[in-house]
């Protein structure tokens, strides 16, 4: 039976089987030593006077190892595995492509991507990743508890959600398609039938222009949920799914967080501002200066929360009440607020994670709103039709896994935070 | 604060407040019933002489109710609400496109699906989807028990997986790209790295046929594992997944089940037969005869069912070692069994829900089996080079999420089970 790397500690005394990659291999005039490495870990052998015939093998062979687990007061762990069989289960053919076994990965970015099959075996960046599965599964258990409904829309689609621009096209069967910029319309119908949905799905945007913000494929964590009061129910969602979120990454991710020399922790409360206010401090304190009714940039981002991490103390927050302009038509305006709407993001750690809102949900006022916005609502049926038959007050808000990896682990480029990266130059592996 | 359908019981003798839809509006001359409807279930309101402005209110209408629960001896639930007061959050300003308050939907399935925002607030049609959602969340919560890592893999791919047919063309920024068929190659690559993946996605096969099995893009319940031995391993996985699965299903969707009439069980030990045996008993009993070589049809896949059930009491049953000429390139060939695969399928009800087998891992092999299929191995290097460095014995299979829940509810036509379907002549909503 094979023993993983990580509970081979509680068979010392034992001959045990392990499987895995040769993480290294030091070949010493007397003997030598193989650290094999599995998804758990890695297990020190030491190859002395072998009475079997040693097969050939290298760094990342896979190979069955036998031997005897002892106390070793040299080996790192307190133990070593002394072999007594070796069987390789895959060769190696080819020069390695890049460095798996040293401390961080030493070649630039680009090379890492291209052999990102191979790269991200490197522990560090395969810890990454581990953080990312846990995040989506934290999303999703959370929002199971409090009765959500998962639901799987279409990525093929008729229109786009945003107005059309930036959207791949699609040959469907010799009719033009797309590809769906967001599930924005789909979950909100599935409001008027679940009332609390979420979706965690690829979402994909024809923007133009490689920026380490930005790829044109990445995953959405969506959510959405009806009979709200209004956008403070959202928050009060976000923030708890967030909680949820950040406690389960602590509790089973230990060991990447500590390999990535990464902390993580959210307040009770997330600060919530005003955009008003936000612009007000950004010209006082920072001298950055926007016009009335734009959104800030990456630099007010940063800005603002240096801010509110001074200020009070943490590294997220919200930003409440975007001005109408900076917002797509269906998006709940604030009648005690006029100009602004019940629009909100979520800043962390300087990069804005969480775009959300309450919607409009009667259909008069989405075609009014529609027309403000120069738009002609007959070209808009296929989305106001659903809000002919009821559908209640509601909001919901997409978070960019990607981004919140990166914000997390403290990455620099989003293809970092990205398995297989999609960018203008970059469409494999 | 707002209470739930399905908590009202507890609450007799208290004012309470509901917010939901009305279901059913029966206004007879001395008083009026309505049956509100929200996530949770339905609740009987009573308006008799009251003293407070009754405003307009219609099927279909969102409202906030509030009224005395009461005990009652004529509502079925036991109770009901004595309504002092109704406020309506949203109108309906159309005629409904369907009727969703009778015992079963009346309209024909194009209609239904037309109108599929509105049409799923049937409750029968809702329960599918609850059951979908319960069935995605089981597939990952048991893979992630088993320390399987979730991936997300592109769905922009500059090739296919499987040959190349039945690829949907993308325009990307000019250069020509396609939608994955399958993570495939993807999940493959992760097995080098986490050796256990699994990933819950869309899928897209641009198969230009109209059939009730077929949709063109639906929802890929996909693991791949390393370190097996064979694809019993895989085969053993899929059936302790299921068991999790339905054991989910019927603890937290018994309302759903009972609602849509259908019964969920599965055998602690799933029936595993060789197609060459399925082809002999095929002849045998049905009068069946396929071709040496050849996979069995949808009539075939039903009739192995009813003599599966019949002898062993099985609605599932997994047929291995089908013929090299049925499965792709990469499968592991049996050598015990020349001629015969380590690839399965897996038959739920008479219908095929999952593929699976053990995959070649060697490259030498790999880059073999490649000339075997009369192809060149150069045109596959995007492919081949993965399994240059190490690669663990591996294999895994995909579960199409919409036929599993198709096959378990007891529905005809796949589009019944997909939440907004894609075909040949559908493309909206």
């Amino acid at each position: 039976m094979r023993i993983l790397a990580k509970d081979a500690v509680n068979h010392i005394g034992e001959e045990i089987t392990l499987e895995g990659w040769i993480h290294n291999l030091r070949e010493l005039p007397e003997f030598s030593f193989i650290v094999l490495r599995d998804r758990t870990g890695t297990v020190q052998g030491i190859l002395e006077k072998p009475d079997f015939e040693v097969p050939q093998i290298g760094n990342e062979y896979v190979i069955r190892m036998k031997g005897n687990c002892v106390k070793s007061e040299i080996a790192k762990a307190g133990f070593e595995i002394k072999i007594t069989g070796i069987e390789v289960l895959s060769k190696v053919v080819d020069e390695l492509p890049t460095q798996i076994n040293k401390k961080n990965p030493v070649e630039h970015l680009d090379r890492l991507l291209d052999y990102r099959y191979f790269s991200l075996r490197h522990p560090k960046l395969a810890a990454v990743f581990k953080v990312q599965s846990c995040i989506s599964r934290g999303f999703r258990e959370y929002l199971s508890s409090q009765e959500f409904t998962e639901i799987h829309t279409p990525k093929i689609v008729a229109s786009g959600t945003e107005g059309g621009a930036n959207l791949f096209k699609v040959d469907y069967f010799g009719r033009p398609a797309y590809l769906a910029q967001s599930p924005q319309f789909y979950k909100q119908m599935m409001v008027g039938v679940f009332e609390r949905v979420f979706e965690v799905a690829p979402v994909f945007r024809a923007e133009p222009h490689n920026t380490s913000r930005h790829v044109n494929e990445y995953t959405s964590l969506d959510f959405e949920m009806g009979y709200i009061k209004d956008e403070n129910d959202i928050m009060d969602m976000e923030e708890a799914v967030l909680q949820y979120v950040v406690g389960l990454v602590n509790e089973t991710c230990q060991a990447e967080l500590e390999l990535l020399g990464a902390k993580v922790s959210i307040p009770t409360k997330i600060p919530r501002m005003r955009m008003t206010e936000v612009h007000e401090i950004l010209e006082k304190k920072y001298k950055i200066k926007y016009p009335q009714g734009f959104d800030i940039d990456p630099e007010g981002e940063r800005a603002i929360c240096e801010y509110v991490q001074k200020e009070a103390g943490s590294e997220f927050v919200f930003i409440d009440g975007y001005p109408i302009e900076a917002r797509p038509m269906y998006t709940m305006p604030d009648l005690e607020h006029p100009g602004d709407t019940r629009g909100f993001d979520l800043i962390y750690r300087g990069m804005e994670i969480t775009t959300g809102g309450q919607r409009i949900h009667g259909f008069d006022m989405l075609v009014d709103n529609i027309r403000k916005f120069k738009c002609n609502p007959d070209d808009f049926t296929f989305y106001t039709d659903v809000f002919k038959y009821g559908m209640p007050p509601h909001g919901g808000l997409a978070i960019g896994l990607e981004r919140i990896t990166c914000q997390m682990l403290g990455l620099k480029n989003i293809r970092e935070g990205t398995l297989f990266p999609r960018d203008l130059d970059r469409l494999t592996p």
